[in-house]
């Protein structure tokens, strides 16, 4: 007994999306953006960052709440450092910025070796490792952090949430070596402020290290929930203060306004920021692998040591992103459920147009 | 009720490790790299870490084993890319390794924004965190990550351990800011080896999430612990995945015959590899920061912002090494305990040097 999912043609879904931005104010390129990367996340299976996100993270954060501004942009201020460029994204739409970001890194690094995309009024990417799987699958090491939109978690031991969920996303390029490439992407709160919700729908006692209550006290009820915890206690909370650090050098303000507009006083800034890399994989190749392996080779072998001596149970990051991948090429579409069509019948109501919810076929995964 | 500790001056600590090192037969240069770096371990207070630790790993794994070379030759290899390199360090000692590499990222940095130097064939660097202290001390966004010498860590979901304790270290140029380089720097396992080891002597039980039995499943006993587990279950598997994978693109081999020179066989390798990188904040620098602030004045209303509301309790990650570095200024020396100054004893007795553990005063801290 498997879950019941539609098959959305791709195009249906890329060309809903493209209007659904078009008609929020954004530009072709943007809109084509938005689309492309939604498309992206769906295939992968990311069911809580999708284009139904998308467009709700625009509604309260982005063009209907002045954090994101259709049309903007990027203006990339001049540099006398020649493998790191800095951008101010004027609140550009995040999925446009990003993308644009790693295609410049991908060209610093074809010169440099390594290239940097540093930018500021930032909004919203939606999930990094979309981008990171994207570039590693042009043959790079990819990586991104930022910061995300509200402070949620608490500093180890404090009390009130002063931290982003500031996520991680590396990526490498792997397929040729395992048929995907491994993707290590996550926020660095145990959990994400959803589940917390879903567990109080749920009626359900949360997990250890999730969550604290007005006092800083770790709490398992939902209802006592004041803020998110850090995954791993001073070592998570020293991943999250690095994307605060990060943001902060590049043009981040305060963590405790950002995208709460209606508290931004005037000079003050609630934009986020990113930071985004890409390394060639040949430029740190030191041309001593064992056994005369070439370089993919000896990843490939290191991989097999990892897994094998009884780890066959082990999965790799980024496999269940690929897996599902597949899921959605066998089916020829993207997979939704009953509820997330539903949600696109909204928007195509939104946007004015056609979207016949009935149209799709089901299969049971 | 403190701890007794013994102040070693400075000069009496870095000549006996300066000595020990050249009685192993390292060089001149390597000898006072080891010593420099013994000196900034003790100075923060590691006592993991420290010149004893150093020693103890050559004698195991170094110059005695066959895993470092005393006077070896870096040979940096040829690149098109100029913000990267790429060494062979043919087995030299990791200390003088890690700062060479740090000054040419550095130099990297000062031209193309960002440097990195990947390293093959290297050789245990001790503690990561003194060198992006070191480095964000003379301005710049510092990271190191590394292959632990020997695979004792599980892959999350799995029972054998095929990976290292690989850590990461990253370092913040915070001095101007706070007084301190603010410095994010740990193992990928929940604990060290060392910690079963002194939870066994103990008789106490072992904390959750520490370890696993021979079969994969955690264990609260010290006497059936097979192997260590990562922290934060799958995130911090991904982080400890990422330095294995690092080190295979550079060169790094199966992990688990690393440093295990019995079970290597011909044309099969058994080093370490790493990896370093600096930024200049300069370059990362957008310009736009709220209510005309300078980048360094962004930093530190940013960290206000974090540790305000409440947090006053928490404490920024390289706030215990930092006091530690007063302590031992305050005191005129580097502080040591009875059993570290008797391990100083025989050391100084191998490298045949004089050393009169009764000539230092004690302080109760």
């Amino acid at each position: 007994m498997g879950t019941q999912y539609f098959v959305v043609p791709t195009s249906v879904h890329d060309s809903l999306m493209e209007a659904a931005f078009r008609h929020r104010g954004y530009t072709a390129d943007e809109s084509q953006a938005a689309a492309r990367f939604c498309h992206q996340a769906s295939l992968h299976g990311i069911r809580t960052h999708n284009g139904i996100k998308a467009l709700h993270l625009d509604e309260h954060f982005g063009s209907k709440a002045g954090g994101c501004k259709p049309g903007a942009i990027i203006e990339k201020l001049p540099s006398k450092y020649k493998a790191v460029q800095r951008w101010n994204a004027n609140r550009k739409l995040g999925m446009a910025t990003a993308f644009e970001a790693m295609d410049t890194c991908m060209k610093l690094a074809d010169e440099y070796g390594v290239g940097i995309v540093a930018v500021d009024n930032a909004f919203h990417y939606l999930w990094g490792g979309g981008y990171v799987i994207d570039v590693a699958d042009k043959g790079y090491i990819a990586y991104t952090n930022c910061t995300a939109a509200l402070a949620e978690v608490v500093p180890f031991g404090g009390k009130f949430p002063t931290l982003g969920t500031n996520p991680h996303s590396w990526g490498f390029p792997t397929r040729d070596v395992i048929g995907y490439p491994i993707c290590v992407d996550w926020a660095t709160s145990t959990v994400a402020t959803g589940r917390i919700q879903q567990f109080a729908r749920e009626g359900k006692q949360l997990g250890a290290g999730w969550a604290v209550d007005k006092d800083g006290v770790e709490t398992r009820e939902a209802a006592q929930v004041a803020a998110l915890l850090p995954f791993g206690a001073h070592k998570g909370y020293g991943l999250s203060l690095i994307d605060e650090l990060v943001a902060a050098f590049i043009g981040g303000s305060l963590p405790t306004i950002r995208n709460r507009w209606d508290k931004v006083p005037a000079g003050e800034k609630g934009t986020c920021a990113f930071f985004f890399q890409c390394i060639r994989p040949d430029a740190i190749a030191c041309e001593d692998f064992a056994c005369k392996r070439s370089q993919k080779e000896n990843v490939k072998a290191v991989i097999a040591d990892i897994l094998g001596h009884g780890n066959e149970k082990s999965m790799l990051p980024g496999q269940i992103e690929a897996e599902s991948a597949a899921l959605s090429k066998k089916h020829g579409g993207l997979l939704f459920t009953a509820a997330e069509v539903d949600a696109f019948a909204a928007i195509a109501k939104e946007a004015d147009v056609a979207f016949d919810s009935k149209s799709f076929k089901s299969v049971e995964v």
